[in-house]
């Protein structure tokens, strides 16, 4: 079934796959069983759930036994964050979830370059004798910007080695939010280089309110949530046994089509760009060039004002964000748009525009013709 | 569609209405936004959100907005636990989590009658000047006991007002985990006389890793998992719109019909107790005969053990169980049966059968034959 709008807001929230929802359905209805029951249709669901760890872990390079399933990334970020104690180095344009758990914290938030991307240098500079924690995220969700990870990771297993030679026993831990990039760029934790990483289901076409932590067997986490002692103590509750089996099914899906996907996103992006560039040649593209995430498109429209351009598509079914759909209700300007230093009435302008599943060259076409229209109304509106 | 087995197990786990999957539809597929999101379809989620906690709140007699949507019971115990600092006051036959939790706190465990009932004297003498918090599970998880909430809540009430007398300005807030009550005792806050209470869909053939946390408005929380500020701020992290609409639907057939199917599961319990007692006049009935949930029986037959029992009904398809579900896989005695004192070889010889939706005469007495003749063998076994 096709709806009957143009989604281009799949970094706020994606539907969830046929597929995924055919993979829980058995564990609402007939395996319900808790499984910590000690019959036998309980130890199958156990073992439905083990294996489903088993296979996420699969598609990160990790082992099930390394992972927290949680309620998803924001309580997988404070997870980690409650888990230090020390100063802790994150960046200016960092999810609201990591900057608020980074507040409980001494905290030092390194600046990023106009494109949104934070230099190892500065990561290097920022992290003190005394810090314990530095958090990434992969790919930030408003501009697409992919962070050199693999470098960051590079400085810090260089500043473990100076703190052994300084007779410093601090650990030190990089974690990354990586729930923006999932299905479009390769997450294995060892190619990355990180000690921890947070996913979401629900930005990856799986079951919303579930995410995870990995953690390398050398982090230790402290649990936030005690009780019954499920994830080996680290987060007691009952399983969420259908969400995780969604969520294992999501992460084969989005690994299997991560390289055709993303190009094909690619493609479609690069055309929408470059047709509203066609449109408004004074549109002002953010983020990386090189390093974005395929199906991000940051553009501003300097002078308009995005909220009635958005309200403008909405009514001929085009959906879009203005900025992150966490901040949008509070109706303050972004500050990853901020941390970048985009002039105040260009970021007002800005429109983010996510491709993903629901996208392809027919809506892509006419969501640009709808956006050059809306934004031209505005231009012509204000002109008068 | 009727399982080809016999569940005696609804106090650990409860499956899905079909209903509830029905309410839920909507949510995974076609209005799946973030409800943070502008456009108009994002709000309609919102407001189907908003409209589901309001459905949830009237069914405990309360408002929308005085709840937090959690993960599950545990979450929300813990929500309420790590909100206060100074002693607080609970009981010995707890479920883990507020055991747990307490165990973060200067802690005092009153202790229960041989019927598993705690005395409003016994919580009085136990709050201290500096007790901000006394919590008791509304109904027993093991024994199925109720306990006097009303008159605990009473006793809290005389507290607060020689506080007020002495000058003592420290809260006292009084919580339940009524969890284990809902659909089978009436859960109006203003009647049970808490000031909050935390609530499990998936006990209540509602969707699982889904609570909540009322709390009245003198209540003030602390938010343990920080972000994007959903929640009134107090839980962050995109809200789980399915989910809460599934619980809505679950708590409101709950509450129609929960006068009706708890006469029923007593009817049924009852003749279950009867048939048991009658093939084995050894067997010890423990909880509060008067006091005690419709669906819950709790059976000892002294010296034999209980495990094999499990072991031989699973075989004949009748699924039940030993202890709390959270404890079954430890191998330890049960905290709960320690705390009424019963003796180790009847405790040993304990089967916990609930009965819920799933019980109707015709499996009931079928489970009563099949676990009578279960016992015999083992006792035969054992005369050997």
């Amino acid at each position: 079934m096709k709806p009957d709008y143009i989604y281009l807001d799949h970094a706020a929230a994606t539907p969830l796959d046929e597929r995924v929802l055919e993979a829980m359905h058995p564990f609402f209805s007939e395996l319900f069983f808790n499984p910590s029951s000690p019959y036998a249709p309980a130890i199958a669901v156990r073992r439905a759930y083990e294996d489903a760890k088993a296979r996420i872990a699969q598609t990160i390079g990790a082992k099930g036994d390394e992972l927290v399933m949680t309620a998803g990334a924001t309580e997988s970020i404070n997870l980690m964050f409650g888990s230090v104690s020390g100063h802790v180095v994150t960046t200016t344009v960092e999810h609201q979830a990591v900057l608020e758990a980074a507040k409980r914290h001494d905290h030092t938030l390194v600046a990023v370059d106009e494109k949104g991307r934070v230099a190892p240098d500065a990561i290097f500079a920022a992290i003190r004798p005394d810090t314990v924690l530095v958090s990434v995220a992969l790919a930030n969700n408003e501009l697409g910007t992919i962070q050199p990870l693999r470098k960051i990771a590079e400085t810090c297993e260089a500043v473990r080695r100076l703190r052994i030679e300084a007779g410093n026993a601090t650990p030190l831990v990089f974690h990354t939010d990586a729930s923006q990039g999932v299905g479009q760029i390769d997450v294995n934790v060892a190619r990355l280089g990180v000690d921890a990483m947070t996913i979401n289901a629900g930005k990856v076409y799986g079951p919303k309110q579930v995410g995870l932590l990995w953690t390398s067997r050398s982090v230790r986490l402290t649990p936030q949530v005690v009780g019954g002692g499920q994830e080996r103590g680290l987060r007691s509750g009952t399983e969420n046994v259908a969400g995780t089996v969604g969520f294992a099914r999501a992460m084969e899906l989005a690994d299997a089509h991560r390289k055709s996907e993303s190009e094909r996103l690619a493609k479609l992006r690069d055309a929408l760009e470059k047709e509203l560039i066609t449109g408004h040649p004074d549109a002002v593209i953010s983020g990386d060039h090189k390093h974005r995430l395929a199906g991000h498109l940051h553009i501003s429209f300097p002078g308009i004002d995005a909220e009635r351009v958005l309200f403008m598509l909405e009514r001929e079914g085009v959906l879009v964000a203005t900025g992150s759909a966490c901040a949008a209700n509070k109706g303050t300007r972004s500050h990853v748009l901020e941390a970048i230093g985009l002039a105040p009435e260009v970021a007002d302008g800005s429109l983010r525009l996510t491709l993903g599943r629901l996208s392809d060259e027919v809506n892509s076409a006419a969501a640009a013709e709808a956006i050059i229209r809306a934004v031209r109304m505005e231009k012509d509106r204000m002109a008068r």
